[in-house]
């Protein structure tokens, strides 16, 4: 069988598997945090070793196994042509020529491709967006990334750095964005500020249930407790889902008018909330968005979880590959 | 030669010319007041009429001429497989099957394409963004449309509903906008509430240019006057300028953040303040936006003025007859 490891470097953890070429499984996906204080060099000498463990593991498991190529998704902006990270704040890397590194270490033709990209449409080849045609997906995370999909083939734009939905200003004067800008939707909606907005509320407020998931301890409140303590009835979890709600209609909305897709895929560890997150979400977007679009449109959430990007890395190679890019 | 007959169906105006396929000249060039009022059948009469004078212009000029179709523009909501105007405020039409009462009326194969769409076609054609492969466009006028062409080809989305750019919201306690809606971009960057914005603030304030060109009449306030008087050095004025290349700016940021264009194309009237508008809109976007994004990307007037519509129907005609979709 033919396999292709992907490879998913994220500010926090790396995962590394193998994928079968026809998106049926994965096996071996190895997962460690990315330490990335480390700098480029020992992140990357990580995720070498893990490929190698997970060659071994492929092996193993499919004696016949042929591995074919490397695919790596990692936080942009990138140059999908030229296979260098250009710059990625979380990992402190700046004009790495990752594509380069990986195919001399691994000895394998090796693809780049944005991580967000990778989720959105590793959820369209063999997740919950395959019936999609034309495909918004955002991934809820420490940001809010995005990728575009139509027909089956990732949009990039002009220079590889399209669908940076979390970078959308929907409220001029809103909180500061860590791009600088005030009001981008990142800065209310991502994970990490859905806790934060919780936080704040926590620390004018009594006693409530979010404070005793978290144990009285503010730095334990995450978007998923805010969303437990919703579902227990803590009014003040309450309000940040109802605010998320209406911060991420807005901006789902937005791209409804925009783009006017078939498919929204939401991915993020958020969306275990499952219908507290996307139900009052589909309320919303339907009061906003002109009704061709909101009647075109389904709001779903991912089903890959934590391989997504992995199952999408592998995804790329065989793209780039077909497109004759590498 | 050939030619085909192309229809601009506007709020205000209609225009009508026959424009040579190969995109050369347009010749016979109609316009007149859409009279709306007078519902769907006096204004397609009228425009049925226009269509026939065209068409005896283009012989006058062209003895061997060839008409070989018929392209329309309207406002949308369109069901464009249908050939039906779903919706159009504006005019006041509800399900209107416009390209069938066309194509009837003048024997000819017709296509029908959303107006704002036509002129950013247009533009691309034989306009300002013919080098653009990933092209973003605004119409600033009553409203604020768009559309989206990637690599020669409109972008439709799911249901002929993308290019909403005026309905994207970009402050959520913005004033109220015509779709319902808060802050939009079409709130504050349209045409009509550029002028509105400078109405309010010269309903408070003393005596100025701008208040001088329009002779003490603020309903003789435009958009284009508001620039006429920033250039004449009226502050007050100037302050409506700057306000608006902010909320443009933004706008524009978005949609570079999301699309990754080459090109963002802006048409209307308000385009001939030149620089006045573009260059501080420029310096908004590019301290707003990712720097890839910006480095892509050219920010153009359209160079088609008043007859983008007609020329980007044709067009529509000649793509859709290319596509099989009439």
């Amino acid at each position: 069988m033919q396999w292709v490891i992907g490879i998913d470097i994220g500010g926090t953890n790396c995962v590394v598997g193998a994928v079968a070429a026809d998106g049926s499984r994965v096996v071996g996906d190895h997962s460690q945090p990315t330490g990335a204080a480390r700098g480029a060099d020992g992140v990357i000498g990580d995720v070498l070793t893990m490929a190698e463990r997970t060659t071994a593991s492929v092996r193993a498991a499919d004696p016949g196994a042929e591995i074919i190529g490397v695919g790596a998704g990692a936080p942009g902006p990138l140059d999908i042509h030229r296979g260098i990270v250009i710059l990625t704040p979380n990992l402190g890397w700046t004009n790495v020529p990752l594509r380069a590194i990986l195919a001399e270490g691994l000895g394998l033709a090796t693809a780049l491709e944005n991580d967000a990209n990778c989720a959105v449409q590793a959820e369209c080849w063999v997740g919950a967006a395959q019936r999609g045609k034309y495909v918004i997906g955002l991934t809820l995370g420490t940001g809010i990334g995005g990728g575009i999909v139509i027909g089956g083939t990732l949009y990039h734009g002009a220079s590889d750095a399209a669908g940076e939905f979390g970078h959308m200003v929907i409220d001029i004067d809103g909180p500061l964005c860590g791009c600088g800008n005030h009001g981008c939707l990142e800065a209310f909606a991502s994970g990490v500020n859905i806790a934060r907005r919780a936080r704040e509320l926590l620390a004018a407020a009594g006693p409530s249930q979010l404070r005793d998931l978290a144990r009285g301890d503010l730095t334990r409140v995450t978007a998923e407790l805010v969303y437990e303590a919703a579902a227990r009835g803590d009014p003040l979890a309450q309000q940040v889902a109802d605010d998320t709600a209406r911060y991420l209609g807005i901006g789902v909305a937005n791209l409804l008018n925009i783009f006017n897709p078939d498919t929204v895929v939401i991915l993020g560890g958020v969306i275990h909330a499952g219908d507290a997150l996307f139900a009052p979400l589909r309320r919303e977007v339907a009061a906003r968005a002109f009704q061709p679009a909101v009647d075109a449109c389904t709001i779903i959430p991912g089903a890959l979880g934590g391989l997504a990007g992995v199952y999408g890395a592998a995804k790329a190679f065989l793209d780039q590959r077909a497109a004759g890019l590498i």
